[in-house]
Protein backbone atom coordinates (compact mmCIF):
# COMPACT_ATOMS: atom_id res chain seq x y z
CA UNK A 1 0.00 0.00 0.00
CA UNK A 2 2.77 2.42 0.68
CA UNK A 3 4.85 3.83 -2.59
CA UNK A 4 6.28 6.99 -0.42
CA UNK A 5 8.75 7.25 2.05
CA UNK A 6 6.52 7.80 4.66
CA UNK A 7 4.92 5.67 7.74
CA UNK A 8 1.34 4.44 6.72
CA UNK A 9 -1.77 3.94 9.02
CA UNK A 10 -5.44 3.59 8.77
CA UNK A 11 -8.56 3.90 10.87
CA UNK A 12 -11.06 1.91 12.50
CA UNK A 13 -14.23 3.59 13.76
CA UNK A 14 -15.94 0.89 15.63
CA UNK A 15 -19.07 1.89 16.64
CA UNK A 16 -23.37 0.82 15.46
CA UNK A 17 -24.11 4.69 16.38
CA UNK A 18 -22.01 5.95 13.77
CA UNK A 19 -23.60 3.44 11.25
CA UNK A 20 -27.31 4.27 12.44
CA UNK A 21 -26.22 8.05 11.81
CA UNK A 22 -26.74 8.80 15.54
CA UNK A 23 -23.26 10.07 16.09
CA UNK A 24 -21.57 12.55 13.67
CA UNK A 25 -17.90 11.02 13.72
CA UNK A 26 -15.57 13.64 15.18
CA UNK A 27 -12.44 11.21 15.41
CA UNK A 28 -11.59 10.53 11.96
CA UNK A 29 -10.68 14.23 10.99
CA UNK A 30 -8.94 15.05 13.99
CA UNK A 31 -6.28 12.00 13.67
CA UNK A 32 -6.11 12.72 9.94
CA UNK A 33 -5.02 15.93 10.41
CA UNK A 34 -2.44 15.11 13.39
CA UNK A 35 -1.36 11.78 10.79
CA UNK A 36 -0.72 14.90 7.88
CA UNK A 37 1.44 16.78 10.22
CA UNK A 38 3.69 14.06 11.61
CA UNK A 39 4.48 12.80 7.76
CA UNK A 40 2.31 9.24 8.48
CA UNK A 41 -0.02 8.65 5.21
CA UNK A 42 -3.31 8.01 6.15
CA UNK A 43 -4.38 5.43 3.28
CA UNK A 44 -8.11 4.13 4.20
CA UNK A 45 -10.39 4.92 6.86
CA UNK A 46 -13.37 2.09 7.60
CA UNK A 47 -16.04 2.87 9.84
CA UNK A 48 -17.63 -0.93 11.23
CA UNK A 49 -19.96 -2.08 13.27
CA UNK A 50 -19.94 -3.73 17.02
CA UNK A 51 -19.35 -6.75 15.28
CA UNK A 52 -16.63 -9.17 16.21
CA UNK A 53 -15.74 -10.88 13.38
CA UNK A 54 -16.09 -7.65 11.29
CA UNK A 55 -13.49 -5.67 13.78
CA UNK A 56 -11.10 -8.99 13.87
CA UNK A 57 -11.07 -9.37 10.04
CA UNK A 58 -10.81 -5.44 9.59
CA UNK A 59 -7.68 -5.30 12.51
CA UNK A 60 -5.66 -8.11 10.71
CA UNK A 61 -6.16 -6.55 7.07
CA UNK A 62 -4.77 -3.56 8.44
CA UNK A 63 -2.28 -4.56 10.62
CA UNK A 64 -0.37 -6.55 8.35
CA UNK A 65 -0.48 -4.07 5.29
CA UNK A 66 -0.19 -0.55 7.42
CA UNK A 67 2.75 0.93 9.74
CA UNK A 68 -0.13 2.08 12.13
CA UNK A 69 -4.07 1.28 12.91
CA UNK A 70 -5.50 3.36 14.93
CA UNK A 71 -9.52 2.18 16.17
CA UNK A 72 -11.57 4.49 17.78
CA UNK A 73 -14.63 3.12 19.99
CA UNK A 74 -15.88 0.01 21.98
CA UNK A 75 -13.46 0.28 25.14
CA UNK A 76 -15.74 1.49 28.20
CA UNK A 77 -17.24 -0.65 30.67
CA UNK A 78 -20.63 -1.93 28.77
CA UNK A 79 -21.44 -4.67 27.23
CA UNK A 80 -21.25 -3.58 23.60
CA UNK A 81 -17.18 -2.61 24.47
CA UNK A 82 -16.11 -5.43 22.53
CA UNK A 83 -13.17 -3.79 20.89
CA UNK A 84 -10.22 -5.55 23.24
CA UNK A 85 -11.46 -8.72 23.08
CA UNK A 86 -11.42 -8.53 19.36
CA UNK A 87 -7.55 -7.07 19.20
CA UNK A 88 -6.59 -9.89 21.73
CA UNK A 89 -8.20 -12.37 19.15
CA UNK A 90 -7.24 -10.33 16.27
CA UNK A 91 -3.44 -10.64 17.48
CA UNK A 92 -3.92 -14.47 18.65
CA UNK A 93 -3.28 -13.45 21.93
CA UNK A 94 -5.37 -13.17 25.33
CA UNK A 95 -7.10 -10.80 27.59
CA UNK A 96 -5.48 -10.64 31.45
CA UNK A 97 -5.64 -8.45 34.62
CA UNK A 98 -3.09 -5.72 33.62
CA UNK A 99 -2.30 -4.41 36.69
CA UNK A 100 -1.10 -1.08 35.91
CA UNK A 101 -4.23 -0.25 34.89
CA UNK A 102 -5.71 -2.00 37.51
CA UNK A 103 -3.71 0.90 39.81
CA UNK A 104 -5.07 3.77 37.57
CA UNK A 105 -8.09 2.72 37.69
CA UNK A 106 -8.51 2.30 41.35
CA UNK A 107 -6.78 5.97 42.02
CA UNK A 108 -8.84 7.29 39.50
CA UNK A 109 -12.19 6.07 41.07
CA UNK A 110 -11.26 6.19 44.62
CA UNK A 111 -10.25 10.04 43.51
CA UNK A 112 -13.78 10.51 42.08
CA UNK A 113 -15.60 8.90 45.11
CA UNK A 114 -17.23 5.75 43.17
CA UNK A 115 -16.91 2.18 42.69
CA UNK A 116 -14.32 -0.25 40.84
CA UNK A 117 -16.88 -2.43 40.12
CA UNK A 118 -16.66 -5.65 38.40
CA UNK A 119 -17.94 -3.62 35.07
CA UNK A 120 -15.25 -1.24 35.31
CA UNK A 121 -12.69 -3.41 36.12
CA UNK A 122 -13.29 -4.70 32.98
CA UNK A 123 -11.51 -2.23 31.22
CA UNK A 124 -8.23 -3.45 32.94
CA UNK A 125 -8.53 -6.72 31.17
CA UNK A 126 -6.00 -6.20 28.52
CA UNK A 127 -4.46 -8.44 25.98
CA UNK A 128 -1.38 -9.35 26.96
CA UNK A 129 1.79 -7.55 25.89
CA UNK A 130 -0.67 -3.89 25.67
CA UNK A 131 1.33 -1.00 26.88
CA UNK A 132 -1.01 1.70 28.40
CA UNK A 133 -1.60 4.86 26.61
CA UNK A 134 -2.22 6.69 29.85
CA UNK A 135 -3.82 10.37 29.79
CA UNK A 136 -5.36 12.71 32.21
CA UNK A 137 -9.02 13.08 30.63
CA UNK A 138 -10.15 9.67 31.07
CA UNK A 139 -9.02 6.89 34.25
CA UNK A 140 -9.58 3.98 31.98
CA UNK A 141 -5.99 3.86 29.45
CA UNK A 142 -5.91 2.99 25.97
CA UNK A 143 -3.30 1.11 25.04
CA UNK A 144 -1.06 -0.16 21.99
CA UNK A 145 -0.69 -4.33 20.55
CA UNK A 146 1.88 -4.34 17.97
CA UNK A 147 0.76 -1.68 15.30
CA UNK A 148 -2.30 -0.92 16.63
CA UNK A 149 -3.18 1.73 18.74
CA UNK A 150 -6.35 1.44 20.72
CA UNK A 151 -8.47 4.58 21.72
CA UNK A 152 -11.47 5.75 22.99
CA UNK A 153 -14.55 7.19 21.11
CA UNK A 154 -15.51 10.08 23.32
CA UNK A 155 -13.40 12.98 21.22
CA UNK A 156 -12.14 14.69 23.99
CA UNK A 157 -10.72 11.14 25.62
CA UNK A 158 -9.53 10.07 22.19
CA UNK A 159 -7.53 13.19 21.59
CA UNK A 160 -6.21 13.47 24.97
CA UNK A 161 -4.57 9.43 24.22
CA UNK A 162 -3.67 10.69 20.72
CA UNK A 163 -1.81 13.69 22.15
CA UNK A 164 -0.03 10.62 24.52
CA UNK A 165 1.27 8.19 22.15
CA UNK A 166 2.06 10.60 19.54
CA UNK A 167 5.70 10.97 20.35
CA UNK A 168 6.00 7.21 20.06
CA UNK A 169 5.01 7.06 16.22
CA UNK A 170 7.89 6.92 13.69
CA UNK A 171 7.33 10.37 11.65
CA UNK A 172 8.09 10.84 8.08
CA UNK A 173 8.92 13.50 6.00
CA UNK A 174 6.35 16.03 5.67
CA UNK A 175 4.25 16.52 3.12
CA UNK A 176 4.45 19.57 1.55
CA UNK A 177 1.12 21.69 0.21
CA UNK A 178 0.40 24.51 -1.75
CA UNK A 179 -3.31 25.78 -1.92
CA UNK A 180 -4.43 28.24 -4.58
CA UNK A 181 -8.17 28.69 -4.98
CA UNK A 182 -9.24 30.92 -7.83
CA UNK A 183 -12.43 32.44 -8.94
CA UNK A 184 -12.60 29.96 -11.88
CA UNK A 185 -15.16 27.03 -12.82
CA UNK A 186 -13.60 23.58 -12.39
CA UNK A 187 -13.94 22.65 -15.94
CA UNK A 188 -12.11 26.24 -17.25
CA UNK A 189 -9.23 25.31 -14.90
CA UNK A 190 -9.38 21.09 -15.94
CA UNK A 191 -7.02 21.18 -18.97
CA UNK A 192 -3.77 23.48 -17.78
CA UNK A 193 -4.54 21.27 -14.37
CA UNK A 194 -4.36 18.24 -16.12
CA UNK A 195 -0.88 19.41 -18.62
CA UNK A 196 0.82 20.05 -14.98
CA UNK A 197 -0.23 17.18 -13.13
CA UNK A 198 1.38 14.81 -16.38
CA UNK A 199 4.11 16.78 -15.84
CA UNK A 200 5.01 16.53 -12.37
CA UNK A 201 3.88 12.87 -11.35
CA UNK A 202 5.89 13.05 -8.09
CA UNK A 203 2.99 15.61 -7.40
CA UNK A 204 -0.21 14.91 -5.96
CA UNK A 205 -2.72 17.64 -7.25
CA UNK A 206 -6.17 17.81 -6.13
CA UNK A 207 -9.20 19.88 -7.29
CA UNK A 208 -12.49 21.14 -5.35
CA UNK A 209 -15.12 23.24 -6.55
CA UNK A 210 -16.82 25.82 -4.71
CA UNK A 211 -19.33 28.59 -4.82
CA UNK A 212 -18.28 31.91 -3.69
CA UNK A 213 -20.93 34.83 -3.26
CA UNK A 214 -22.76 33.87 -6.95
CA UNK A 215 -18.94 32.69 -8.34
CA UNK A 216 -18.06 29.26 -9.32
CA UNK A 217 -14.63 28.60 -7.49
CA UNK A 218 -11.77 26.24 -7.51
CA UNK A 219 -9.10 25.12 -4.67
CA UNK A 220 -6.01 23.81 -6.08
CA UNK A 221 -4.08 21.49 -3.64
CA UNK A 222 -0.53 20.76 -4.47
CA UNK A 223 1.11 18.15 -1.88
CA UNK A 224 4.06 15.96 -2.46
CA UNK A 225 7.41 15.20 -0.17
CA UNK A 226 9.33 17.23 -2.83
CA UNK A 227 8.50 21.02 -1.81
CA UNK A 228 10.29 22.54 -4.39
CA UNK A 229 8.26 20.14 -7.19
CA UNK A 230 5.30 21.29 -5.13
CA UNK A 231 6.18 25.04 -5.31
CA UNK A 232 6.69 24.29 -9.22
CA UNK A 233 3.73 23.17 -10.30
CA UNK A 234 2.15 25.52 -8.20
CA UNK A 235 3.88 28.67 -9.92
CA UNK A 236 2.98 27.19 -13.48
CA UNK A 237 -0.71 27.24 -12.40
CA UNK A 238 -0.33 30.55 -10.39
CA UNK A 239 0.83 31.94 -13.66
CA UNK A 240 -1.71 30.36 -15.70
CA UNK A 241 -4.02 32.13 -14.03
CA UNK A 242 -2.48 35.68 -13.84
CA UNK A 243 -2.02 35.07 -17.49
CA UNK A 244 -6.04 34.99 -17.84
CA UNK A 245 -6.38 37.33 -15.64
CA UNK A 246 -8.27 35.00 -13.03
CA UNK A 247 -8.87 36.16 -9.57
CA UNK A 248 -7.19 34.29 -6.95
CA UNK A 249 -8.86 34.32 -3.67
CA UNK A 250 -9.37 33.02 -0.46
CA UNK A 251 -8.53 29.08 0.38
CA UNK A 252 -12.27 28.14 0.79
CA UNK A 253 -14.80 24.98 0.63
CA UNK A 254 -17.62 24.77 -0.79
CA UNK A 255 -20.61 22.77 2.07
CA UNK B 1 -23.46 -9.35 6.01
CA UNK B 2 -27.12 -9.36 6.56
CA UNK B 3 -28.68 -11.21 9.29
CA UNK B 4 -32.01 -8.86 9.54
CA UNK B 5 -34.55 -8.51 7.01
CA UNK B 6 -33.79 -5.20 6.38
CA UNK B 7 -31.80 -4.69 2.76
CA UNK B 8 -27.76 -4.15 3.43
CA UNK B 9 -25.95 -1.20 2.50
CA UNK B 10 -22.20 0.18 2.71
CA UNK B 11 -20.52 3.73 1.61
CA UNK B 12 -17.66 4.49 0.33
CA UNK B 13 -16.53 7.79 0.33
CA UNK B 14 -13.58 8.54 -2.01
CA UNK B 15 -10.88 11.34 -1.93
CA UNK B 16 -7.66 12.33 -1.18
CA UNK B 17 -8.69 15.04 0.39
CA UNK B 18 -10.49 13.29 3.14
CA UNK B 19 -7.58 11.20 3.78
CA UNK B 20 -5.04 14.00 3.79
CA UNK B 21 -7.83 16.13 6.92
CA UNK B 22 -8.14 19.04 4.76
CA UNK B 23 -11.85 18.24 4.32
CA UNK B 24 -13.82 16.72 6.80
CA UNK B 25 -16.80 14.42 5.70
CA UNK B 26 -20.39 15.45 5.26
CA UNK B 27 -21.69 13.12 3.59
CA UNK B 28 -21.41 9.82 5.89
CA UNK B 29 -23.64 11.20 8.11
CA UNK B 30 -26.50 12.28 6.34
CA UNK B 31 -26.68 8.94 4.21
CA UNK B 32 -26.27 7.08 7.28
CA UNK B 33 -29.74 9.05 8.83
CA UNK B 34 -31.63 9.04 5.33
CA UNK B 35 -30.91 5.03 5.21
CA UNK B 36 -31.84 4.43 8.83
CA UNK B 37 -35.45 6.20 8.36
CA UNK B 38 -35.66 3.86 5.19
CA UNK B 39 -35.02 0.80 6.93
CA UNK B 40 -31.84 -0.08 5.23
CA UNK B 41 -29.24 -1.23 7.14
CA UNK B 42 -25.82 0.69 6.80
CA UNK B 43 -22.88 -2.20 7.41
CA UNK B 44 -19.83 -0.73 6.73
CA UNK B 45 -18.26 2.76 5.57
CA UNK B 46 -14.82 3.46 3.41
CA UNK B 47 -12.81 6.42 3.11
CA UNK B 48 -9.99 5.34 0.55
CA UNK B 49 -7.84 7.35 -1.87
CA UNK B 50 -8.00 8.43 -5.95
CA UNK B 51 -6.22 5.25 -6.52
CA UNK B 52 -7.65 3.01 -9.44
CA UNK B 53 -6.70 -0.06 -7.31
CA UNK B 54 -8.13 0.32 -3.97
CA UNK B 55 -11.78 1.96 -5.96
CA UNK B 56 -12.37 -0.91 -8.21
CA UNK B 57 -11.17 -3.54 -5.61
CA UNK B 58 -13.63 -1.64 -3.34
CA UNK B 59 -16.41 -1.42 -5.17
CA UNK B 60 -15.87 -5.25 -6.13
CA UNK B 61 -15.91 -6.09 -2.87
CA UNK B 62 -19.35 -4.05 -1.28
CA UNK B 63 -21.21 -4.67 -4.62
CA UNK B 64 -21.24 -8.42 -4.48
CA UNK B 65 -21.76 -8.05 -0.40
CA UNK B 66 -24.11 -5.29 -0.04
CA UNK B 67 -27.94 -4.86 -1.66
CA UNK B 68 -26.28 -1.61 -2.37
CA UNK B 69 -23.51 0.19 -2.70
CA UNK B 70 -23.13 4.30 -2.24
CA UNK B 71 -20.42 5.76 -3.51
CA UNK B 72 -19.35 9.82 -2.87
CA UNK B 73 -16.62 11.69 -4.85
CA UNK B 74 -14.73 11.71 -8.11
CA UNK B 75 -17.33 12.88 -10.50
CA UNK B 76 -16.18 16.13 -11.76
CA UNK B 77 -14.80 17.01 -14.85
CA UNK B 78 -10.92 17.06 -13.56
CA UNK B 79 -7.74 14.38 -14.22
CA UNK B 80 -8.22 13.22 -10.04
CA UNK B 81 -11.98 12.41 -10.62
CA UNK B 82 -11.18 9.05 -11.43
CA UNK B 83 -14.42 7.25 -9.84
CA UNK B 84 -16.39 6.70 -13.34
CA UNK B 85 -13.44 4.89 -15.12
CA UNK B 86 -13.40 2.63 -11.75
CA UNK B 87 -16.90 1.98 -11.78
CA UNK B 88 -16.85 0.61 -14.91
CA UNK B 89 -13.78 -1.29 -14.12
CA UNK B 90 -15.66 -2.78 -11.63
CA UNK B 91 -18.25 -3.74 -13.03
CA UNK B 92 -16.44 -5.41 -16.38
CA UNK B 93 -17.72 -2.58 -18.92
CA UNK B 94 -16.38 1.00 -20.15
CA UNK B 95 -17.27 4.04 -20.86
CA UNK B 96 -19.80 5.54 -23.42
CA UNK B 97 -20.69 8.70 -24.49
CA UNK B 98 -24.11 9.01 -22.74
CA UNK B 99 -26.41 11.05 -24.93
CA UNK B 100 -28.95 11.85 -22.33
CA UNK B 101 -26.09 13.12 -19.84
CA UNK B 102 -24.78 15.26 -23.21
CA UNK B 103 -28.18 16.65 -23.77
CA UNK B 104 -28.16 17.95 -19.91
CA UNK B 105 -24.58 18.66 -19.65
CA UNK B 106 -25.55 20.90 -22.95
CA UNK B 107 -28.57 22.58 -21.68
CA UNK B 108 -27.37 23.57 -18.18
CA UNK B 109 -23.91 25.06 -19.52
CA UNK B 110 -25.92 26.98 -22.37
CA UNK B 111 -28.32 28.15 -19.55
CA UNK B 112 -25.24 29.19 -17.41
CA UNK B 113 -23.78 31.00 -20.38
CA UNK B 114 -20.62 28.68 -19.55
CA UNK B 115 -18.74 26.47 -22.27
CA UNK B 116 -18.86 22.77 -22.44
CA UNK B 117 -15.59 22.38 -23.19
CA UNK B 118 -14.01 18.88 -23.18
CA UNK B 119 -13.22 18.14 -19.81
CA UNK B 120 -17.07 18.87 -18.84
CA UNK B 121 -17.90 16.62 -21.95
CA UNK B 122 -16.06 14.03 -19.74
CA UNK B 123 -18.64 14.05 -17.11
CA UNK B 124 -21.24 12.74 -20.01
CA UNK B 125 -19.15 9.20 -20.81
CA UNK B 126 -20.40 7.26 -18.49
CA UNK B 127 -20.49 2.94 -17.91
CA UNK B 128 -22.49 1.45 -20.58
CA UNK B 129 -25.83 0.86 -19.05
CA UNK B 130 -25.73 3.54 -16.15
CA UNK B 131 -28.96 4.84 -15.44
CA UNK B 132 -29.00 8.92 -14.64
CA UNK B 133 -29.70 10.53 -11.54
CA UNK B 134 -30.65 13.89 -12.34
CA UNK B 135 -31.19 16.66 -9.98
CA UNK B 136 -31.81 20.32 -9.98
CA UNK B 137 -28.43 21.58 -8.45
CA UNK B 138 -26.19 20.21 -10.37
CA UNK B 139 -26.06 20.02 -14.32
CA UNK B 140 -23.39 16.51 -14.11
CA UNK B 141 -25.85 13.88 -13.16
CA UNK B 142 -24.94 11.16 -10.87
CA UNK B 143 -25.53 7.72 -12.28
CA UNK B 144 -26.68 3.98 -11.52
CA UNK B 145 -24.73 0.79 -12.11
CA UNK B 146 -25.95 -2.49 -11.20
CA UNK B 147 -26.30 -1.86 -7.30
CA UNK B 148 -23.83 1.02 -7.12
CA UNK B 149 -25.00 4.35 -6.97
CA UNK B 150 -22.19 7.37 -7.59
CA UNK B 151 -23.10 10.57 -6.39
CA UNK B 152 -21.11 13.92 -5.86
CA UNK B 153 -18.74 15.06 -3.24
CA UNK B 154 -20.12 18.01 -2.77
CA UNK B 155 -22.67 17.89 -0.11
CA UNK B 156 -25.33 19.99 -1.39
CA UNK B 157 -24.92 18.36 -4.81
CA UNK B 158 -24.44 14.79 -2.67
CA UNK B 159 -27.50 15.63 -1.07
CA UNK B 160 -29.56 16.46 -4.28
CA UNK B 161 -29.11 13.13 -5.90
CA UNK B 162 -29.72 10.91 -2.97
CA UNK B 163 -33.13 12.40 -2.68
CA UNK B 164 -33.41 11.98 -6.45
CA UNK B 165 -32.42 8.19 -6.29
CA UNK B 166 -34.76 7.59 -2.99
CA UNK B 167 -37.62 6.69 -4.54
CA UNK B 168 -35.32 3.56 -6.16
CA UNK B 169 -34.53 2.39 -2.95
CA UNK B 170 -36.27 -0.82 -1.69
CA UNK B 171 -36.98 -0.16 1.80
CA UNK B 172 -37.23 -2.91 5.23
CA UNK B 173 -38.45 -2.70 7.91
CA UNK B 174 -37.75 0.55 10.25
CA UNK B 175 -35.04 0.03 12.72
CA UNK B 176 -37.38 0.61 16.08
CA UNK B 177 -35.58 3.24 18.42
CA UNK B 178 -35.99 4.12 22.06
CA UNK B 179 -32.83 6.11 24.01
CA UNK B 180 -32.98 6.61 27.30
CA UNK B 181 -30.58 9.20 28.56
CA UNK B 182 -29.80 9.19 32.26
CA UNK B 183 -27.43 11.03 34.96
CA UNK B 184 -25.97 7.67 35.79
CA UNK B 185 -22.20 6.87 34.63
CA UNK B 186 -21.94 4.21 32.38
CA UNK B 187 -20.11 1.71 35.05
CA UNK B 188 -22.94 1.87 37.33
CA UNK B 189 -25.48 0.97 34.48
CA UNK B 190 -23.17 -1.90 32.93
CA UNK B 191 -25.05 -5.01 35.02
CA UNK B 192 -28.35 -4.04 34.97
CA UNK B 193 -28.32 -3.13 31.06
CA UNK B 194 -25.98 -6.45 30.28
CA UNK B 195 -28.78 -8.39 32.01
CA UNK B 196 -31.81 -6.83 29.56
CA UNK B 197 -29.34 -7.61 26.58
CA UNK B 198 -28.58 -11.08 27.70
CA UNK B 199 -32.74 -11.27 28.06
CA UNK B 200 -33.02 -9.31 24.72
CA UNK B 201 -30.95 -10.93 22.17
CA UNK B 202 -32.79 -8.87 18.93
CA UNK B 203 -32.41 -5.74 20.95
CA UNK B 204 -29.27 -3.91 19.80
CA UNK B 205 -28.75 -2.00 22.86
CA UNK B 206 -25.93 0.57 23.04
CA UNK B 207 -24.40 2.57 25.72
CA UNK B 208 -23.01 6.09 24.95
CA UNK B 209 -21.18 7.93 27.84
CA UNK B 210 -21.71 11.46 28.32
CA UNK B 211 -21.12 14.65 30.73
CA UNK B 212 -23.76 16.91 31.29
CA UNK B 213 -22.68 19.99 33.60
CA UNK B 214 -20.31 18.13 35.89
CA UNK B 215 -22.93 15.17 36.43
CA UNK B 216 -22.21 11.87 34.31
CA UNK B 217 -24.31 10.28 32.31
CA UNK B 218 -25.28 7.62 29.80
CA UNK B 219 -27.39 7.34 26.79
CA UNK B 220 -28.70 4.02 26.39
CA UNK B 221 -29.83 3.27 22.98
CA UNK B 222 -32.20 0.77 22.18
CA UNK B 223 -32.93 -0.76 18.56
CA UNK B 224 -34.64 -3.23 17.04
CA UNK B 225 -36.88 -4.71 14.06
CA UNK B 226 -39.50 -5.46 16.68
CA UNK B 227 -41.22 -1.98 18.07
CA UNK B 228 -42.65 -4.16 21.13
CA UNK B 229 -39.14 -6.40 22.23
CA UNK B 230 -37.53 -2.97 21.41
CA UNK B 231 -40.22 -1.09 24.25
CA UNK B 232 -40.02 -3.84 26.71
CA UNK B 233 -36.05 -3.77 26.89
CA UNK B 234 -36.15 0.07 27.42
CA UNK B 235 -39.04 -0.45 29.77
CA UNK B 236 -37.19 -2.78 32.45
CA UNK B 237 -34.19 -0.26 32.03
CA UNK B 238 -36.54 2.62 32.63
CA UNK B 239 -37.95 0.64 36.04
CA UNK B 240 -34.68 0.13 36.89
CA UNK B 241 -33.32 3.72 37.14
CA UNK B 242 -36.83 4.97 38.83
CA UNK B 243 -36.01 1.92 41.16
CA UNK B 244 -32.81 3.62 42.12
CA UNK B 245 -34.14 6.98 41.85
CA UNK B 246 -31.42 7.83 38.88
CA UNK B 247 -32.63 11.27 36.86
CA UNK B 248 -33.82 10.42 33.53
CA UNK B 249 -32.78 13.85 31.43
CA UNK B 250 -33.40 14.96 27.61
CA UNK B 251 -30.59 12.68 24.99
CA UNK B 252 -27.61 14.27 25.14
CA UNK B 253 -24.46 13.55 22.87
CA UNK B 254 -20.71 13.57 24.32
CA UNK B 255 -18.24 16.16 22.41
Amino acid sequence: MNNTPQPTAAIVAIGNELLSGRTQDKNINYIAQELNELGIKLVEVRIIPDNHEVIIRTLQEFSSQCDYVFTTGGIGPTHDDITTECVAKACNTTLSLNEEAKRLLDEYYQREGRELNDARLKMAYLPIGAELIINQVSGAPGYRLGNIYVLAGVPRIMQAMFQALKPQLTTGPKTANAVISALVAEGDIAKPLSDVQDLYTQVEIGSYPFRYDDNYGTSLVFRGIDAALVEEAAALIRSFLQEKGIKITEDYQDK
